[in-house]
């Protein structure tokens, strides 16, 4: 079998990786912009051999996962190239404006848009772990308009890498993940901002910091070239939570300005149900 | 040793497992004005025995762990209480208030202001936990206040909990806790809010939810009973941290809506260094 991972970061990375334990007669070819990270993960044994575009047609796999931004000019070139075997899947965090982006390839039926939704705040080809897929969501959008027999080489990949399958609208999924995953990620940096600001003044604030604030801003550590595009693409629906984000802590703050501290428990109270919620998310 | 915990939850309870492993000779009281948690901090082994604030004059170690508020009023009755050898601390997470109420009491000098900058997010007797303590900070105030020979006495057991000290003034203390603690808490309930009302109308948006989102809300399962005290009695820090995010998260927002992608690049990248900071924590 052969594998081509274009971006060899932490997702196409963690994928190859498991790929490979999973079938290891499999060739993994890796196409990267970056030289460095090409090399870096020939010697960390991400990948086997560096691949190019002009090969693809004899590729079983070609899994794009490269930043949302970059994902729109090289998926159609990469449907031009692939055979007609080929079954080519996209990994990003957005899914309305890729879903466009190939709809009318002639080969649009090779296709399959999904969102593994799992991750760490790290990046690059040393980022990539074994095993990170295992138990996670991938969410698949528009399946019925992949070739029926390619869908079925996808998902058999998606099962034996540990995955359970959602299918959604892209839409859907993008107005969701606005929601669960990018504003996570702007709270974070500008609570970091918020921070840093202070400490430019006050060097010891950090050495009072604790793994509560660890944990809040440990999203502040992602990767900007990755979340810039992201943002953009999903600009409308991150504009919206972030609104209302904003929008509950100034009702918040307007609570304790007026002391009224049982609205303040009953808030916290009221969302305290977050940890069913999460426990569920583990199920 | 006789040692009286008087709130036998995350860290009263942490604290007395630890002391009870540390010297196996110690008796450990408890005193909580929830029976339940009582017997079943008796029952889990936590501590003993139940106490009683009268039998406190024969103790060598008295902690306070117990919500801000409460803290206030039990302080001053515990210190009546107590024997001339006898060294009180106080654990919470505001100082300035707490070491206000006890300022001009007799026994002053046998009271020793404390937080040790550890914790889940977990409550009560059950979340009590071996080694919370190991390589945390602890911020001591007004150190000068408290008799040398009951210093002394803490600080060991401090150092044997596998604490580094700190010292800091109430009013610095509780200015800089409000950045690095009190505002991660409150826009972990915010984001936790935020979401659970958006899925009111949207079931399964959680299934969408990845290990991200699972870290920015942790904090969103805290006690509100533990939580509206501290928020009450630094209030005017709160308010001021959060208006310091909102105005950032605003700032971000006015970004995305005038498409300047380059400052959104820049203000991710410029938070990155969180990262050092980080690692910084955990040496």
């Amino acid at each position: 079998m052969k594998v081509y991972v274009i971006g060899i970061g932490l997702i196409g990375g963690s994928m190859a990786l498991d790929i490979k334990a999973l079938q290891p007669n499999s060739t993994i070819f890796g196409i990267d912009a970056n030289e460095k990270h090409l090399q870096e993960a020939i010697d960390l044994g991400v990948i086997d051999l560096a691949g190019k575009i002009e090969d693809l047609a004899s590729a079983d796999f070609v899994i794009v996962s490269v930043p949302v931004d970059v994902a729109m000019v090289v998926l159609p070139t990469v449907l031009d190239a692939i055979g007609d075997d080929t079954i080519v899947f996209e990994v990003g965090s957005t899914k309305m404006p890729i879903c466009e982006a190939v709809a009318n390839h002639p080969k649009r039926r090779n296709f399959i848009a999904t969102h593994p939704i799992a991750g760490t705040e790290f990046s690059g080809p040393s980022a990539a772990i074994h095993g990170l897929f295992e138990g996670k969501t991938n969410i698949i959008c528009e399946v019925e308009k992949t070739a029926f027999k390619l869908q079925e080489k996808a998902l058999e990949l998606f099962r034996d890498l540990g995955m359970r399958i959602r299918y959604m609208e892209p839409k859907s999924h993008d107005k969701h993940i606005a929601y669960v995953s990018h504003l996570s990620h702007i709270s974070s940096f500008m609570l970091g901002k918020t921070v840093i600001n202070k400490e430019k003044h006050e060097q010891d604030i950090f050495d009072m910091a604790g793994s509560g604030f660890e944990s809040t801003v440990r999203l502040a550590k992602s990767s900007p070239a990755m979340w810039t595009p992201i943002f953009k693409q999903n600009r409308k629906q991150v504009i919206k939570t972030l609104e209302e984000y904003i929008s509950n802590l100034t009702q918040f703050k307007d609570l304790l300005i007026n002391e009224d501290y049982n609205a303040i428990f009953e808030e916290m109270e009221s969302v305290n149900r977050i940890k069913e919620i999460l426990n569920g998310m583990k199920k």
